[in-house]
C-alpha cells in the first residue's frame, strides 16, 4: 500500500484533516475528518482508479481501460486515464444523471450508454472489452483499487496519532477494505468500523452470518446512492478478518448527519459520506468505550458529488408529498 | 499584526488553503483559497473579535464586551468572550434569523433585542454600555479588530509564496484593511483587490472619488448580506492607501460563483464570500495582467454561514416568482 501511495502521490490531492468542536461536544469524542470530498473528481475513488491505471504495463495501458459505473468510479477512471494519457471507456446506464454523464465525458472518456440493467451493463462491457482489448477496472473487486483507496487512511493515520476508531462507509467494500488493511499495517489497535444504510445492509448481515449475503435484487431506495452495491468475495474476506463491526443507520439519520456536516463543518458531502457520521451520532460506534478519556475517532468523508439543484433533505420532503 | 497572530493562535483555527483545478482552468490563473468558512463560528470574524477581547486589560475584560450585529460578528464576539471567560452582550434586531439568535445565545452571550433600525440599535447599545461598563467591540472600525482579521492573509502569505493578487470582499472594510496591511508588510508586490456587490458599491465609488461616500440609507437587496455596510473613516483611509482596485459584481454573478464553489470545491460558502470569486470569473481582476506566466491569485473565502433550508439560488428564484 505504501507503493500505491507513492504511485499516486504526484497526481492525487493530500486532502486536509478537519476538526469540528460542536460535533465533538455532541459525540463526546475527539474527531478527525479526512476530507476526500476535496479529492480530484470529488471522491476517494480517484485514488484506487489511479493506482490501478498506473499499475498497468505499457502494453496494457496502450489498449486503454474500461469500467461501468453511474457514479464516482466512472469519473475517477476517466480522470486516472487522463493522468496516464491512455483511452478510457465508461459504460453508463441510459438513465444516469446528465451532470454525471457530462462529467465523465468532460474528463475525456468515451461514454457508452446501455439499458439500466445489470445484464445489459455486463453485455455492453464484455463486447467493448473484446473490441478494444482494454483492461477492466472494477470499482472495488481489485487488489490495486483497494490499495489505492487505503491511501486515504494511510495519510490520516500518519497525520493523527493514536486513533481509537476509524469509521468508513461500506458499499462494495473497496474503501473499507483498503482502510482496514492500512490500519492493520500502521495502527493495529485502531478499531475500523464500517457503516451502511439499513436499506442495503448486506455487509452487516454478511459479517453476522459469517458468509456473504447479498442485497435484494431490483431497485433499492436509499439517499446514500453510492452504497447500494453488495460486497465481493474479496472485500468480504478482508472485512471479515479486519472489521470491528458494521453499524446500520436509517435514512432519516443519514439526512440529518448530511445537513449537520454542511451546517457545522461547511463541507459539501454527499449522503453516502454522511453514513459514518450518522453511525457516530447514533451512539452505536463508541457504546462499548470504557477508557478513562474521550475516544479519538477518525472519519473518512468519502465524497461530495451530488445534484445542487435541490438539497438532499428537500428531495426527501418532495418524495413524501 | 504579528502580535495579533500570536495572541489568537491558541484559540483560532489555522484554516487550510485549498486549490481547485477546474476553477484554475476556467480563470487561467493559479488559485489559492484561504478557507475562513472553516474558522470557529464559521467566518473570519472570530479572528478580529478574539484579538480585541484578548487585548483588553483585566479590569476592562471583567466588565465584559458588547456589540451590535445581526450576523457573523455577533457570534464571533460571543465566542471570543467565552474564550476569555468574560460576559458578552449582543444587541440584535428583533427580525434577525432565528438560527442566528440561537447561535449567539448558544455561545453563551446575552442577547438584547431591539427594533430593526439603526437608531434603536445605537440607543439600546448606548444604554447597555452605560449600565454594564462593558467595552464596545465594533465590527470593523477598530484597529485591534482589523489586525485580527489581517491574520488570515498573514497565514496565507506565509504559506503560499509570490502571490500576484490577493482578493477580498469589502463590506465595512475590516477584512480588506487587515488583508491590505498584512500584504503591505509581508509581500508588498502583491496587489490587494477588493470586491463588492453592485448594489452596495460604496467602496468602489469612494476610492474613485477620493472621499468617503456612503451606501444609500434604507433596506438594500443583495444576496451578499454581510457586505451591506459602508466604510468608516479608518477603513477608507487604509483602503485608499493600499488597495489596487475595487471590482463590483452583479447579483447573478454572485449566485453563480457561490454555486460553482459549492459544486467544484465542495465548500459551503455564503454569498458574501463568493463576491471575490465572482470578480475573478468576470475577468476584471486580472485584465491588466501581462507577465509571461499565469498570475498567482489568493482568495479569502470569508465565511460559510447561511440558512440551509433553502439554497441561495433557490431563494432568488422564489423571489422572482
Amino acid at each position: 500500500m505504501q507503493r500505491a501511495a507513492e504511485r499516486i502521490a504526484p497526481h492525487a490531492h493530500r486532502t486536509p484533516v478537519l476538526t469540528c468542536t460542536s460535533l465533538e461536544r455532541r459525540v463526546g469524542a475527539a474527531l478527525f475528518f479526512k476530507c476526500e470530498c476535496f479529492q480530484k473528481g470529488g471522491a476517494f475513488k480517484f485514488r484506487g482508479a489511479t493506482n490501478a491505471v498506473l499499475s498497468l504495463s505499457e502494453a496494457e495501458a496502450a489498449r486503454g481501460v474500461l469500467t461501468h459505473s453511474s457514479g464516482n468510479h466512472g469519473a475517477a477512471v476517466a480522470l486516472a486515464a487522463a493522468v496516464r494519457g491512455v483511452p478510457a471507456t465508461v459504460v453508463m446506464p441510459r438513465d444516469s444523471a446528465r451532470v454525471k454523464l457530462a462529467a465523465v465525458a468532460g474528463y475525456g472518456a468515451r461514454v457508452e450508454l446501455c439499458e439500466p440493467t445489470a445484464a445489459a451493463r455486463q453485455e455492453t462491457a464484455d463486447r467493448l472489452l473484446e473490441e478494444t482489448g482494454a483492461t477492466f477496472v472494477h470499482p472495488f473487486d481489485d487488489a490495486r483499487v483497494i490499495a489505492g483507496q487505503g491511501t486515504a487512511a494511510l495519510e490520516l493515520l500518519g497525520e493523527v496519532a493514536d486513533l481509537d476508531y476509524l469509521l468508513v462507509p461500506v458499499g462494495g467494500g473497496g474503501l473499507a477494505s483498503g482502510t482496514a488493511l492500512a490500519a492493520a499495517g500502521l495502527s493495529p489497535r485502531t478499531r475500523v468500523v464500517g457503516s451502511e444504510p439499513e436499506a442495503v445492509d448486506d455487509a452487516a448481515r454478511s459479517l453476522a452470518a459469517g458468509r456473504r449475503l447479498m442485497n435484494p435484487p431490483g431497485p433499492t431506495r436509499t439517499v446514500a446512492d453510492g452504497l447500494k452495491t453488495s460486497l465481493s468475495e474479496l472485500t468480504f474476506g478482508i472485512l471479515s478478518a479486519h472489521l470491528e463491526a458494521v453499524v446500520t443507520v436509517s435514512e432519516e439519520a443519514i439526512l440529518a448527519a448530511t445537513r449537520l456536516v454542511w451546517e457545522r463543518m461547511k463541507i459539501v458531502i454527499e449522503p453516502s459520506a454522511a453514513v459514518p457520521v450518522a453511525a457516530l451520532l447514533g451512539g452505536g460506534v463508541t457504546a462499548g468505550w470504557s477508557a478513562g478519556r474521550a475516544p479519538r475517532v477518525g472519519v473518512i468523508l468519502s465524497g461530495g458529488n451530488l445534484d445542487l439543484d435541490r438539497l438532499p433533505w428537500q428531495a426527501t420532503e418532495g418524495d413524501k408529498s
